[in-house]
């Protein structure tokens, strides 16, 4: 197994937990009393990590947030990625690729400047776009699958593209590296989705605030891995829980509540067998 | 017409030029004497833009290139955008798209933030994934349809979907401020593109480095629109056509011969009447 998804095992082991938190900064959502500039925003990052460290498998910081701040970005996301300890693998979710020479760019961002363990990656160029992505064997490469906004109606659906992207991510898997994007909006097609990529593991997004369904995503996406299958991701829900000052702790509750809740979901599928 | 395409039409009528030059700045492909950090990286862009503004339509920073500056990269795209005369409008080239939410917060990053003119935006996630952008009726919208790599044949040929890409985008184009990707290398596609969106801009990579072909390219892009309905863009062939000190004058030279050999194309394609 690769590097980041041993680590990312280990961490779902230690915490009993498949919950990736998204830290998605949004400055129009931040808590009273957070500063509205950089300092405000490390804090409040840092603030999440600490009161949720214990409860994650991973953390997953969408890329367009800390690029909206503008020049304090790059700084921004240092600063919170400094206080994620070693054990807990951390996802770029940049939904990046562009034709080879690029995408190698884009790959020594993410992984040689900025130490992501792994990244999200979208598959509309096709296979030499993602290659240079690929080729960081120790890193994680989730694939766009199905997505859990509406649009996933306009061109992942029609002619089941989704599911020829996940069969072209199997054959592509030579460094065991890749992962899916499911979104839970969709449990039926997830459950398509594990039939044709058996192996391969899932991130999901869309559980909280996109009202996808927790149960029903589990149980179509678990696998007989050691890491289960899966991993859920959530973020909305976790970071702006409160509103006041109080929202670390705040939090922290709502990360204890939705990792019990994957956990019982996984408990009641059962264990499966590996076929 | 909004203020982008506007912007677009008058540069291209002004400079007799249908070629968008890629501001793609690789560290190891920099000229001997360019200083590889961030002061050298400012002074070689500021060189070739000063060097070809008045033989261009537009510029288009990968922004790839400059995430993989890693700290420096907001200062450093800054400075040279600072650069380009006001007449000369610029794209950002980075290929995104995001759930609403998020494509939110990096169109503010791309027009807000760093003041870009247009976009270049992957369509994988569908339309409200793209909205976003679209909202910025004064912006360009380049939707990726069919790319210049090899990939192209992974996902958006079969079933055509690069044509149901081009419908699509016709229908979202309320603002008017919609254009499309489509790479040079197949130019007997571009044609199909132009049959299903005859009046969208088409940007057109994939000349020069890429090996695309200029003339059919142009042959099946040009349309009767006052922007005669596409530029075509090209990076590495300009800014690396000298590895010595005089690659300002030298990337002046290329400037000028893809220029006239664009313009020539579209001579002997005639005068193209309005349908």
């Amino acid at each position: 197994m690769n590097v980041y998804f041993e680590r990312l095992t280990q961490a779902i082991q230690t915490n009993r937990s498949h919950l990736c938190v998204g830290l998605d900064l949004e400055p129009e959502k931040m808590p009273e009393g957070v500063w509205r500039d950089t300092d405000g925003f490390v804090h409040f990052g840092r603030s999440v990590v600490e009161a949720t460290a214990d409860l994650v498998c991973a953390y997953k910081p969408n890329l367009a947030f800390y690029e909206a701040m503008g020049g304090a970005s790059f700084h921004t996301l240092r600063k919170i990625l400094e206080a994620i300890p070693e054990t807990i693998p951390v996802i770029a979710d940049g939904k990046r690729s562009d034709i080879g020479n690029t995408s190698r760019a884009y790959a020594r961002a993410l992984f040689d400047r900025l130490g992501f363990d792994a990244v999200t990656l979208s598959p509309y160029l096709g296979h030499d776009a993602l290659e240079p992505f690929f080729e960081y064997a120790n890193a994680g490469c989730y694939v766009l699958c199905l997505t859990s906004n509406p649009g996933a109606a306009d061109f992942q659906i029609p002619n089941s593209l989704y599911l020829e992207v996940a069969r072209r991510a199997c054959e592509w898997n030579r460094n065991g590296n890749i992962g899916l994007v499911v979104g839970a909006t969709q449990p039926e097609r997830i459950a398509e989705v594990r039939r044709v990529a058996p192996d391969l593991p899932f991130l999901i997004p869309g559980v909280g605030a996109q009202g996808g369904e927790l149960e029903a995503s589990v149980r179509a996406a678990a696998n007989a891995g050691p890491d289960g299958g899966f991993i859920i991701s959530a973020s909305r829900s976790i970071l702006y829980a409160s509103s006041g000052d109080d929202y670390a702790a705040a939090a922290r509750r709502e990360a204890e509540t939705l990792r019990g809740a994957i956990e019982e979901a996984l408990t009641s599928v059962g264990p499966k067998s590996p076929d």
